[in-house]
């Protein structure tokens, strides 16, 4: 018997209340705590539940005969979701994988919001095409953060990968050079695309760019969120760079799916204080 | 945008929240009501929404997927669902009927809370197996009530029934006779199992049986729940008969439902309360 962690709050949930799921590998309490917050704020009935599942075409199958209004997807499933939904936007296509489902009486549509809120903050930042950009890492995010850069015409760059296979494929892919280290190099614009600097993890305290390659960028983007002042972000900081954090990239996506699912836009300040609970 | 009935009171969801759902082609809203006041007056970390599909595997599939913990099953999906579990308890195999699953770690199990509910009240109201049965109505429910009788030794009996065909072939399946009018049967127990004296339709000032025959019962049964005192009961009562209403047909086919769901059985007072509060 599973104690509820605040029995006395509970909604008047009716057969109409919309459904919105998460679907991921490892699912975790942000995003229910995040729509939730919001729904509840702005008075929607809609309610959000986290998921996982060892059977994602069933899954989705489900999504569709139950008439689930949303479903945010995340690791193992960003890909293999292509091929179950209906429609698949630039935003997903761009990169061939999918964080957002939204379901239109039956009909699927695919989008990607951190490729969405990537390119959203190189317009906000005021980033000029024409300089070059250093992409660290060579992930899934690797891949939404590069191809937001070059659809917006950012043309020349770098990919520094550990890993040569995804690293040169990533470069490969955007038109970038592709170095296995860092070196001499000093790039207008930096982004770190790796764990570096994650809270936990097992390079916590790292620095993902070295003193001269910060020094000599204009602008030091980092997608790392938890927390969002990584070591990388304080030393940009101080060299007086523009900084572009991974709490900007949350909120911006979250926002942009919360707006899909529900038809209505957050503000700003909403969307802060809403990550700022769900990560509490 | 859909406003929420209320939307100051909402639980804090969790990933572990578990979910339960009902299955219907009209879904109402009393299911939500009944099972959401008891998560909440019991404190349990559970919620329940009504759905309806127009695809019943894949629902059934999205169930099994999303580990759904409980889906309550009605028309037109009851018989269906037979071909989409993997395992059917006896009290749903007797009349090829679900309206119960249960999911445990992707493995489904159907069950009649309906046909275990009748079977509960024929023990509980110390009714004799010797004594002969008389039901009236050839339906999903009749089937229930027929089936219950049987298996609990009411081995003689008559199904009565406008529908010639689906009244003899019940009372085939039953081992009763069959008969098209009550005409001047005289039976110890009688049983209405058609709509006669529910709420908004067309017969609801009739009395299912006529004066003589309510006069030789000793138990009248009515399965109308909505109201729970039918005409028919209103008639028993006043002619000193055993009363069995649908009322507590409902309340002990959900309590048994819930308490497959979640583990807990409400106490009779707690049923009692939300039915009243789900019917409100």
């Amino acid at each position: 018997m599973t104690k509820a962690p605040d029995a006395g709050r509970r909604p008047q949930l009716s057969k109409d209340t919309r459904l919105c799921i998460s679907l991921s590998g490892r699912p975790s309490n942000i995003g229910t705590r995040f729509h939730n917050h919001l729904y509840d704020v702005l008075g929607l009935d809609f309610i959000y539940k986290a998921f996982t599942t060892t059977d994602i075409a069933a899954a989705i199958g489900g999504v569709r005969a139950l008439d689930i209004r949303g479903c945010s997807v995340s690791m193992p499933f960003k890909e293999d979701v292509l091929a179950l939904v209906d429609d698949i936007e630039p935003s997903a296509q761009a990169i061939e994988s999918v964080n957002t489902i939204v379901n239109d009486g039956g009909r699927l549509t695919a989008s990607n919001t951190d490729y969405l809120a990537v390119q959203h903050l190189i317009a906000q930042h005021g980033l000029d095409p024409d300089d070059p950009v250093l992409i660290r890492g060579s992930g899934g995010m690797a891949k939404a953060v590069g191809a937001a850069f070059v659809d917006a015409g950012f043309t020349a760059g770098f990919v520094v990968a550990r890993n040569a296979g995804t690293g040169a494929a990533l470069a490969d892919r955007l038109g970038y050079e592709y170095r296995s280290e860092v070196g001499s190099l000093t790039v207008p614009i930096i982004a770190n695309v790796t764990p570096i600097g994650m809270a936990g993890g097992p390079e916590e305290s790292d620095v993902a760019f070295d003193e001269a390659t910060i020094a000599a960028a204009g602008t030091v983007f980092d997608v790392v969120a938890l927390p969002s002042e990584t070591p990388l972000i304080t030393a940009a900081r101080a060299a007086g760079a523009n900084v572009i954090t991974g709490a900007e990239v949350i909120a911006l996506q979250a926002a942009e799916q919360f707006e899909r699912y529900t038809g209505v836009r957050p503000s700003p300040e909403q969307i802060a204080e809403a990550s700022r609970i769900s990560r509490a």
